[in-house]
């Protein structure tokens, strides 16, 4: 299942899913199926993973002529974040693909050494933007504006210690984020001015279920600035999956239900590249993660 | 207005002030008074700032014997973290004291330098714990459990580009915060695992309204583990004073009503010492703020 936050010329942002390339709001579809369903995707995902199955048989049970009166096309409606307002800052994952880690090491402060452990960061909420919005370049902050396209996981239930074997368990679905990075922003090594600027996470376009996601560890990513691809790998390339990781956050913190984990990204970024790029006003960037979709943001320098 | 939440035997965690030395419940001091009042710290919070002087008129406008049925005495109730579920991560500030600073690089990673912007980190909102509880020491993850009084500021409403002059038009209080550190558990250098853990993050025992702190920067703070004093400073010594950080940190990210920021320790941490001490199982740790009260927390070991 394909689950979106969007909006129209007239409502409030509601929840909603994608059936036959329409949008289909869910608390509708609840009301026709005389089952109650929510109109967010927090309240949505707090029913626990069990209930995307129940509703997917529902689907498939409704005459298709039920849903002509619930349903939107896509150019009718804006996709907003998936989740526009997580209720803690999104765990993010540095230096998980080897690659990245060389080039990290050969122009930024990090140490080049392939990490034992997950190296961990945070992205308040603050910083969550939908495809087809700004990216916020605050020219008094950064002159070098990054792009990192990422895998990331939603978790599904609140879990601590959780092992490596039961992980899954706890994931709901997986999005795309494109972690944006102000190279420049590092104080004392500290990653989350660089990292946690205002619209610096893009996030969408969806959020796919995780029944519909055949192997995550098998996933094509790809990012494009101004058509140009720029980063171009697969997730079975992660060094910590997300296995690995939700053992480790999970032993660190309690995960809890609508947290959302960045895993890292691979090669490619600008910091890496020689000569190095960054981002400029009017760039567009597009990050792609197979079986997701594509967020395409525009920077816009202020 | 010192604010608190707390529980009975027979309760939900509910919103409180104290009064004549009782806690008086906030909600049903509002039915007594026809004005309606909330249950949540949160809630209050985003009713503004200008909220405060209003209950406080209404508080002294009221019959002391109107308060008898509606007060509990300090030892009929639990107190519990002021603000029990942050909405995102805890902002916290480091190396915001010059002896600390110091201290630091002798021992840490840190370079020594004094910092020319603040210092900033996070911890999730599954850090924070009460007054009288447990402080978690995962002896698999760490060895080297350390603490940290601090100012803690609560955010009054939404700001962005806030300048030093109007910061404190966006406090709306202050709690002590001890800003428990895992040494040993810094990841490429990122602190959010060293200070990340859940129950790192002892709050309260109240928040203390900004109208009731005559200079929020010239309060003492001082710490105690197994009743030796161990800091004892001054907020006048900030590197960077509240004003300076909200200017700073709404220049990076959108302040929101009810974040918390704590605003760095002064010297005297157990790895600034020589030789370096840590905190075990059973070890009473008590975090103090002027004007605002004593945090509790015993060291559990697991």
């Amino acid at each position: 299942m394909k689950l979106l936050t969007y909006k129209t010329q007239d409502t409030e942002p509601r929840l909603g899913f994608i059936h036959n390339n329409q949008v289909i709001d869910m608390e509708d579809f609840g009301e026709i199926s005389n089952f109650p369903l929510p109109n967010d995707m927090l309240e949505l995902i707090d029913m626990g993973f069990e209930i995307i199955p129940e509703i997917t048989e529902m689907i498939a049970e409704t005459p298709e002529n039920f849903f002509e009166e619930i349903a939107y096309e896509m150019n009718e409606v804006t996709i907003l974040a998936p989740i526009e307002k997580p209720r803690k800052n999104i765990i993010g994952i540095g230096l998980n693909y080897t690659e990245h880690v060389a080039e990290s090491a050969r122009t930024l402060d990090t140490t080049g050494k392939l990490p034992t452990k997950p190296i961990i960061f945070s992205k308040p909420p603050t910083t969550v933007t939908a495809t087809n919005t700004e990216i916020i370049k605050n020219t008094k902050l950064t002159s070098q504006l990054d792009w990192e396209c990422e895998l990331a996981v939603i978790v599904s239930k609140k879990g601590k210690y959780v092992p490596k074997s039961e992980a899954l368990d706890y994931v709901f679905g997986y999005t795309v984020i494109n972690d944006i990075s102000a190279r420049d922003c590092r104080r004392e090594g500290q990653w989350i001015v660089s990292k946690g600027q205002d619209t610096f996470a893009p996030m969408g376009p969806v959020i796919v279920t995780k029944d519909e996601i055949e192997n995550p560890h098998n996933l094509n990513l790809s990012l494009k600035v101004n058509g140009v691809e720029k980063q171009n790998s697969n997730t079975k390339l992660m060094l910590f999956n997300i296995n690995d990781l939700i053992e480790d956050l999970s032993t660190v913190f309690t995960l809890d239900a609508g947290d959302i984990i960045a895993t890292g990204t691979p090669a490619g970024v600008g910091a890496g590249r020689d000569p190095q790029e960054w981002m400029y006003d009017g760039d567009v960037v597009e990050a792609t993660v197979e079986g997701i979709g594509t967020i395409v943001n525009t920077i816009r320098e202020i």
